[in-house]
């Protein structure tokens, strides 16, 4: 078992021929998980070639012709290209079958439950295809849709996100951008090999799949920068594994230290934190420390309790790395109720946890602590994500230990 | 305090017109930190107008010219946009000042402590300007600097990253690619409001800084899939912020969860769990574990030592569910020797916990009962790093959840 390479079984077969669902026997809700070993890198079963023969269906052009309209091409053109370019145009590659290469993008859905359940949520698809993790596409993809907000908040439009990961092979990319095709997707993809890559556009061209290369314009911008070639390798090739770096070791003792000091346990550790987070119940110290530990920063957290004391080594410890989390108490008293509930304590819970003169009473008892420490930063947490809350903090620590005119957070590789 | 948007002190302030330190007394590593409150929504202290004249340099001439070349333009051509294109083609915004697009960008680097810092290091700067938390053309930047591991790992080449976060005002922007420009940094951005961004690469242009934006090919392919235009409104503005999403509690309740049940605590609430990891110690269950409880999942780690039995409710719940992690034994070894000095113990520690023979027997007795449990996955996670075994582990649960041909992981916007 160990080091070994035995592939996965179910999960990584290649979709049939033309996307639809495995035999009903295996798409059964009741049917046992036919995967029970996975391990290191996998490889996919070799897709049995398929004979079917190339033909645009009607569905298949509608598709072709609103997308040819939106990017400004005449429409049509795609039909001639399906019928002349599939020697030219299409992707060539020593692992593709000249059958894989005419496989039918075919119309019939019935028996496709993902196709089903996809038609039943009526969202605009996105396919976020990566030869890796996937996370940066996905990353990329979230922070975009943050700029759809407006849209999303009222359904006038709906987006599904799938993030198909780990594509290694030229059939498999070929397999999902039919599937695109086929669900009239948006392919957005990271994919390291350069050939891989140009096979995709080439592949989305062919198929009128829109698709946009996410992280391209990054690597040619820092490859001309620094003047080297990318390696063209995905992060998860083997060739690319096998070193610990002290970034491993980094993050690993961050995160052990950081849920050891949870919650104001082990007060005798604090002087070995980063940062010390100060906050009443409730303002989020425990996921922000998380988050924070994850990039590598040793954090404790301790909580303001009205009638408890706080620990005395935090007035001992260097007092620029303590920051205060405060909160509107509205918004606090919401996430408290809910918090109350998810707990399991019905609206008849008698607790002055969640009620609004006990609230306020406690984010003022918190403002005189902070108020008596004005070294502390004070971050109002209000409406933030974590994410966000975290930028402030990372930003100030870098800025107090590069004492530099411009705030920022500089890293050396 | 509660709702203020009192501005930060010190860090947000802009930097001096030539993007030097601020007076001596402020960069001297002793004088106290500036910074006393950091308060919702800082705003940058207004610069004051410069009235220094544009001139090129000698320094910033030559990077024009190293640039030109690598981009293909004729030399020479950036003096003449210096002296002709003030006009034309810098970012013209209501809230810039004409002086302020005249600001020299000057040779003298000798009090510029951070400047100091950089040629002391000699590594190529590539700056990430956002104006949110920043996180997004890091994790970008982070995927496609692992495209040139092969040049750090020898240091051939160096690279020094500098993130700018929360840059809401022309006048920063301008400031900071102008310090781009004097440090030979490359600018990769991420700037909601299209007229920012613009004017981003106009100024990039003008002063001669390669520049890319790093989310704008991905935001509008978005926007012609779904047929919406971008909101332009940055995610750390106030008007996006105060929503409690159902996300935030999910991911926080993911968290509370996953801290409460790590190595093997509680295993009466192993139930609750998305996922169960099983391995021995130092395979990375808690890092893993905090890894998707960020991203969501209620996870819980339960430890496999020899001698001790696994708690009897891990084979009473659903057992897909269940994950085995294992590693290759000279790797764990390796991480074993290095926990236990970070522990504080030294060569002549006496304990079989990193001896080889004790840890093959462990990783035997692993796998024997990864071979008594068929229903569960095992994941080696040799060499990989914490985003890799998630990935593989997500994409299982949602292959199994889906049931469908093509594995992939699907969320609805």
């Amino acid at each position: 078992m160990i080091g070994s390479t035995k592939p996965l079984a179910a999960p990584l077969q290649p979709p049939s021929p033309t996307g639809r669902c495995l035999a009903p026997s295996s798409c059964a809700p009741d049917s046992p998980p036919a995967l029970t070993r996975a391990v290191e890198s996998p490889r996919p079963v070799k897709a049995a070639a398929s004979s079917h023969v190339l033909r645009a269906s009607p569905q298949l052009s509608r598709w072709s012709r609103s997308r040819a309209l939106r990017s400004g091409r005449r429409p049509g053109s795609d039909r001639a290209k399906l019928s002349s370019a599939s020697a030219s145009v299409l992707p060539v590659n020593k692992s593709l079958q000249p059958e894989d290469a005419a496989v039918a993008v075919e119309d019939g859905e019935d028996d496709d439950v993902c196709v089903a359940e996809r038609d039943a949520a009526a969202g605009k698809a996105i396919y976020m295809v990566s030869d890796g993790t996937g996370w940066t596409a996905e990353h990329a993809v979230n922070a975009a849709l943050g700029q759809f907000e407006h849209c999303f908040v009222d359904r006038g439009c709906a987006v599904n996100t799938h993030l198909i990961s780990m594509i290694d092979s030229m059939d498999r990319l070929l397999e999902i951008i039919k599937q695109a095709a086929k669900e009239g997707a948006l392919v957005l993809y990271t994919l390291a090999d350069p050939s891989m890559a140009e096979s995709a556009k080439k592949a989305c061209d062919f198929w009128g799949v829109p698709s946009t290369d996410v992280l391209r314009p990054t690597v040619e911008a820092i490859a001309s920068h620094i003047g080297v070639a990318p390696s063209g390798i995905p992060r998860s090739s083997p060739s690319r594994q096998g070193q610990l770096t002290e970034d491993y070791f980094r993050r690993i003792d961050a995160i052990d230290f950081t849920i050891k000091q949870d919650d104001g346990a082990q007060p005798q550790n604090l002087n070995r934190a980063d940062f010390v987070l100060a906050g009443v119940s409730r303002t989020g110290k425990t996921p922000l420390s998380i988050y924070l530990a994850q990039k590598g920063y040793k954090v404790a957290n301790v909580p303001i309790v009205m009638g408890v004391n706080l620990p005395k080594t935090l007035f001992e410890i260097s007092q620029d790395k303590i920051f205060g989390l405060t909160i509107n108490p509205v918004v606090l008293q919401a996430i408290r109720k809910t918090r109350a509930k998810a707990l399991g304590f019905g609206d008849g819970y008698q607790s002055n946890y969640a009620e609004m003169e006990h609230v306020r009473q406690e984010l003022v008892h918190a403002n005189q602590i902070f108020a008596q420490n004005p070294m502390w930063p004070v971050i109002g947490v209000t409406g933030k994500a974590i994410e966000e809350t975290a930028a402030v903090i990372v930003r100030i620590y870098h800025d107090r230990k590069q004492k530099c005119s411009m705030p920022r957070i500089s890293k050396r590789y």
